[in-house]
C-alpha cells in the first residue's frame, strides 16, 4: 500500500473550493472579453535559460528545474510574465498589435511555503502591448475596476503612482543617482512605518533635509484626492513634467468614466521589480487591508528586450487568484459560499431509478441542474448527508403520479403535478 | 540576446486556438454541471512513487521526473486517473458518495512527439465513484452523448462492450486462462484487420475453431442493433450471465432516454488498460473515423486499491481535448472558426480617444464586447489589419454626433444617432 501523500506546499482543490474558483475565473474572463481581450497559453515547462534570462543565482533555488530525458535543462514557469515576454518575441509578427491578452494559469515556485503561499498557485495576468499612451494605461485600470465590481467587491481602493514622476522629484532635489536605493526603501513604508523609513533615508542620502523632503513626497497623497496630489507633487518638483502630464491625462479618463473616486495617487507605491518604467499600482480591499495588494502591475517598456530587438512597450496587471479567494472567504462573499453544482436532487426508491433518470433528463432540458442519488438502497441519513455535502437546495421524490419538492433548508414540502412546476420551484 | 525557443513537443496556444479551447471547455463544464457533477483539481507535481505505483520500468522514460530542492523524488502527472485514485484515497471521508466529479487539466508525457500528440496535453475526465450499478454506467454514457450534442457534433457513434461478458464467453469455450493475451490481440482489430487478428488468435489458442469462434464473437455487432447483438452473444455464450443482464439494463435506460440509436455493442472494444472490470467504450465521429476514439473509458472497481483498503468502485470517461479540437477543425465547426472576443471595434481619430473610451464603456454596459483601437495615429491599413487579425465583425467611427457602424465582412455602413442603435446592430 502506498501512502496517498501530497507534496509539501501543494494541495488538492476539493469541490467546495474548486466551484467558486471556476466561477471567479469565468467572471474575470467575461470582463476581459467585454474589453476585447484575448486569451493565450504557454507551456508549463520551458528551457531553463529562457525562463531565468541572464539571472540565475538566487532565483535558482526558488524554481523547479531539472534535466529532461533528452538532456535539456528545463524549468517550470514561476510566473506568467517571463513566458509572455518570450511569447511576444516569438510571435509578434502573427499578433494583432496592440496586443491585448489575458492569461490565467498555474505557476510554480520552490520557496518555503508560508501562510497563504503555496508552491503551486494560479496567476491571472492581463496586458496591452504595443503602445505607450494614457489610453492604454487607463484601460488596464478600468479593467481592474470592472473585475472587482464583477466579483461584487465594492470597497476597493487603487493606489497609483508613476516611476518617472518619482525620478523627476529625485532629480529636483539632486539625488537621482540614488534612486534605486531610495525606491527600495520607500517600498517598505507600509511594512515598517514612517519613522523607520526616515532613518533609512538618512542613511542613504546622508542628509536630514532631503530625507524629510522624500518623506513628504511619498506621503503627499494622504487625505487628498488624486488631482490635488498631482498639484502638490507639481509644486514639490517645481515644474510640470512629461510623467505628470501623463498622470493628468489618465486622471481625466478616470473622471470621465465616473470611477476616479476609487483611485488615489500614492507616491509610496514603487513596486519592487526593475522592469517597471511608468505608471505602477496596487489594489487594497478597504475592509481587509491587512491581506495586502490583490492586484498589482504597471507599465514596462522593455519587457521582451531579453529575447528580441523589437520595441514592445506594455502595461498590465496581475491578480493572485489564491489571495483573492482568501479575501472573498473573509468577506463572506456569496461567490465563495454558494458551492453547489445542482439545483435539485432526486431521491428515487430502489424501484424508481429508471423513472428518476428520465425525470432528470427532462428537468435538464428545462435548464435545471439535476442530480440523481444513485444508491437508492441506502438509508435516509446517507441520502440527506449526500445532499448536505453537495449543498443542494431542493430534493424531489415521487408519489404516485405527483412530485414532492422539498426545500432542504426550510424543510418545507410542496406537492405538484408536473415537472414544469418542479422546475419553476427551483428557479 | 536569448533565443525565444519553446521545448520540443510543447507549444504556445495563440488566441485563434485558445478562444475556441476555452469555449469548448465551458460547454463541457456546463454539461457536467447540468448533471450535478463537481470539479476538483490536483497538483501538477506529485511524489514519483505515488504516481508510478508499483510500476516503474518502462513508464519511467515516459514521464517527467526529478529530484526537487528538498531531495524528494517528484514527477509531473501523466494523466488525471492516477492522481484521482490518490485523491480518493486521501479524501473519501470528506466527499459526498457517490462522488461525481470532473477534472479538466494539463498532463505531461516525455514520449517522442508524434503527429497530433504533444508532451503537454489537456485531459477532461468525468467519473462516478462509490456505486456499481447500471444507473451510474448509464449516466456516464448519457453525459458523453450530451457533451457531443453541446459541441454541435451529431454524427457520433458510441462503441460499447463489457469486459465481464468477454470473459464469460472465453469461459464458455474453455480458454479463460488466456484472456489477457486474447484481449490484447482483439484490441488490434481496428488497426490490423480481421485476417491478421485471426492469425494471432490461432497462435495464442493453438486452435483454428476457437479462433474462428472468437472472431465471430468480436464481430457479432456488425450491422446489428445493440439489443440484437446482446441476443447473439447470449446464444454464443449459451446462457444469460450477470454481465449480460447489466448490459440489458443499460440498454433499456438508453432506450428510455431516446439515445439508444447512437450506441452499438462492439465486442471488439476491450481497452488496453488493466484496471477496467465492467463496461468499456470508445467514441467515433462517423465523418472522420480515422481520427480514432475521441472519448473513452469504462468501469473500474479497484482504482484506488493501491492507496487504500476502502472499496471504491467507479465508472468514468476521458476526452482528449487536443484531439477533439483537431476533429472540430476538420469538421469546420463554427465552434472553432468563430475566434473573436469582441463584437465591435471603435476606430477613433487621434483627438477622439477620450470619446471612444467613453462610448466603449457605455456599449459594454449594454452587453456589447467592445474593443478600442489604441493607436489612432496609425494608417488605415494597420487599423483594418488589427480588426482582421482579431476577426472583429463591426467597426464604429464617429461623425459629428452620429455613429457610423461598418460591417467589416460585407463592407456595408449604417449611420445611426445613438449607442443603443449601435448595440442593436451588433447583436
Amino acid at each position: 500500500m502506498i501512502e496517498p501523500l501530497v507534496l509539501k506546499g501543494f494541495r488538492d482543490s476539493l469541490p467546495g473550493e474548486e466551484i467558486p474558483k471556476k466561477k471567479i475565473q469565468r467572471k474575470l474572463e467575461d470582463v476581459f472579453e467585454s474589453y476585447g481581450f484575448v486569451p493565450i497559453d504557454t507551456p508549463v515547462l520551458e528551457y531553463e535559460n529562457v525562463l531565468l534570462g541572464k539571472g540565475g543565482g538566487e532565483t535558482d533555488k526558488q524554481i523547479f528545474h531539472f534535466e529532461d530525458n533528452g538532456g535539456r535543462k528545463v524549468a517550470m514557469r514561476f510566473d506568467l510574465t517571463v513566458p509572455f515576454a518570450r511569447f511576444l518575441a516569438l510571435h509578434h509578427d502573427e499578433l494583432a498589435i496592440p496586443f491585448k491578452r489575458y492569461h490565467i494559469a498555474k505557476a510554480f515556485r520552490g520557496e518555503n511555503p508560508q501562510k497563504g503561499r503555496y508552491r503551486e498557485f494560479i496567476q491571472c495576468d492581463f496586458d496591452i502591448v504595443g503602445c505607450d499612451n494614457a489610453a492604454s494605461d487607463f484601460e488596464i485600470l478600468s479593467i481592474m475596476n470592472s473585475s472587482f465590481l464583477a466579483m461584487g467587491i465594492k470597497n476597493v481602493q487603487f493606489h497609483v503612482a508613476h516611476r518617472g514622476l518619482f525620478n523627476d522629484f529625485l532629480s529636483s532635489i539632486g539625488i537621482e543617482e540614488k534612486s534605486v536605493d531610495v525606491l527600495r526603501c520607500v517600498d517598505k513604508l507600509r511594512k515598517i512605518g514612517k519613522n523607520e523609513v526616515k532613518k533609512l533615508l538618512v542613511d542613504i542620502t546622508g542628509n536630514e533635509e532631503k530625507s524629510e523632503s522624500i518623506l513628504k513626497y511619498i506621503t503627499s497623497g494622504d487625505g487628498h484626492q488624486f488631482d490635488e496630489t498631482l498639484d502638490i507633487l507639481s509644486k514639490l518638483i517645481g515644474k510640470e513634467t512629461e510623467s505628470l502630464f501623463r498622470m493628468r491625462q489618465i486622471y481625466s479618463l478616470l473622471l470621465q468614466a465616473g470611477i476616479a473616486d476609487k483611485f488615489i495617487y500614492d507616491a509610496s507605491i514603487t513596486r519592487g521589480l526593475d522592469y517597471y518604467t511608468g505608471i505602477v499600482y496596487e489594489t487594497f480591499l478597504t475592509d481587509i487591508e491587512s491581506i495586502g495588494s490583490v492586484c498589482s502591475g504597471g507599465r514596462y517598456n522593455n519587457l521582451a528586450s531579453l529575447y528580441t530587438k523589437e520595441n514592445l512597450p506594455g502595461v498590465g496587471a496581475s491578480i493572485g487568484l489564491d489571495r483573492l479567494m482568501a479575501a472573498l472567504i473573509e468577506l463572506k462573499s456569496p461567490l465563495v459560499s454558494d458551492t453547489s453544482n445542482a439545483d435539485i436532487l432526486i431521491f428515487p426508491k430502489p424501484d424508481e431509478t429508471q423513472k428518476a433518470l428520465k425525470a432528470a433528463m427532462d428537468l435538464r432540458k428545462m435548464g435545471i441542474r439535476t442530480d440523481v442519488y444513485l444508491l437508492p438502497e441506502k438509508k435516509m441519513k446517507a441520502q440527506y448527508d449526500y445532499a448536505a455535502k453537495n449543498r443542494i437546495r431542493h430534493s424531489l421524490t415521487f408519489f404516485d403520479s405527483s412530485y414532492i419538492v422539498k426545500n432542504l433548508e426550510t424543510r418545507d414540502s410542496v406537492t405538484v403535478d408536473s415537472l414544469e412546476e418542479v422546475a419553476s420551484l427551483c428557479r
